[in-house]
C-alpha cells in the first residue's frame, strides 16, 4: 500500500503565534554548526520576550555553539492520531549570558531543566526570523 | 522560585535500542548547513534497516540537504507530566534515491506523511553514529 496520498493543508504562522506556541512547549532542538558539520542537541528551554533561553553546562558542545553564533532552534507539537499538529523554527544568533542581574531574572523563568548535572551556562538565542507551519486535516 | 534543582537522571542508549525508538516515532527534525548556517526542518520519516528515510518535494532545501550530505536527524518523545522521556540523534550522510526499485520498496513503507504538496523525492540517511540518551526522574 502507497502512503503518499494526504490530505493535509500547511498553514504559515505570523510570528505573534510563533512566540505563543513556542511558549507552550518545553523541550526544543538546537542546531549548529562544528568544523562545518550539523550538531543538534535538544534543550528544555523557555521564550523570554522575542528570544529563546535555555540552559546549559560549561564546557558543552552548546557553548561552543553559542560562541560559534549562529544556530537554528526547532520546537514543534504533533498529534499522531490526527496527523496535524505545529512547527516553529527560529533562525538567529545565539550568545552566552554572563550578566549577573539578567541570569537572576533568568533564574526565576519556569526553565524546568529534567535533567540532572551542572546547568550553570544560560545562553540566549535572539532570532532574526521566526517561521511557523500548522498541518491540518481537510475534512474527509 | 529558582527551578534550578532536577533529579533526572541520564541515561545512555545502545543504538539497537536508539533505533527501535526512532522506529516507535514518525516525526524527525533533519539538521544541515547551507552556505556555512544551520538550517533545520521537521519531517515524517521511517527507519529502514539502519538507516532513516522520508520523502521531499524536489527543489526543496531537503534536496540541498542531501547534496550538502552531512546531516544531522534527531528524534525525541519526551511527556511532560514526568518530566521523562528519550531523544535519538543520528549523524551522517543523506543522499537521494533514484533507484526505481529501491523507490518501491521505499513507497511501500508506512511513511506517514502528513502534510500536502508533490513529495516525490526520496532521501536516506546513512548514520555514522547513533546516540541516544534518557532522562529517568529519580523516586523523591
Amino acid at each position: 500500500m502507497s502512503t503518499k496520498s494526504s490530505a493535509g493543508r500547511i498553514e504559515d504562522l505570523e510570528s505573534v503565534a510563533c512566540l505563543e506556541l513556542l511558549a507552550s512547549q518545553s523541550v526544543g532542538r538546537v542546531a549548529f554548526v562544528i568544523d562545518g558539520r550539523p550538531v543538534i542537541l535538544p534543550v528544555n528551554y523557555a521564550v523570554d520576550g522575542w528570544s529563546i533561553v535555555f540552559r546549559t553546562s560549561y564546557g558543552s558542545k552548546l557553548v561552543a555553539a553559542s560562541t560559534a553564533s549562529q544556530v537554528a532552534f526547532e520546537s514543534d507539537s504533533f498529534d499522531r492520531s490526527i496527523r496535524s499538529g505545529w512547527s516553529v523554527v527560529a533562525q538567529g544568533t545565539a550568545e552566552s549570558v554572563y550578566d549577573e542581574e539578567m541570569i537572576d531574572r533568568l533564574e526565576a523563568l519556569e526553565l524546568d531543566t529534567w535533567a540532572d548535572g551542572q546547568r550553570d551556562h544560560w545562553v540566549r538565542i535572539h532570532p532574526d526570523e521566526i517561521t511557523g507551519r500548522r498541518v491540518v486535516q481537510r475534512p474527509e
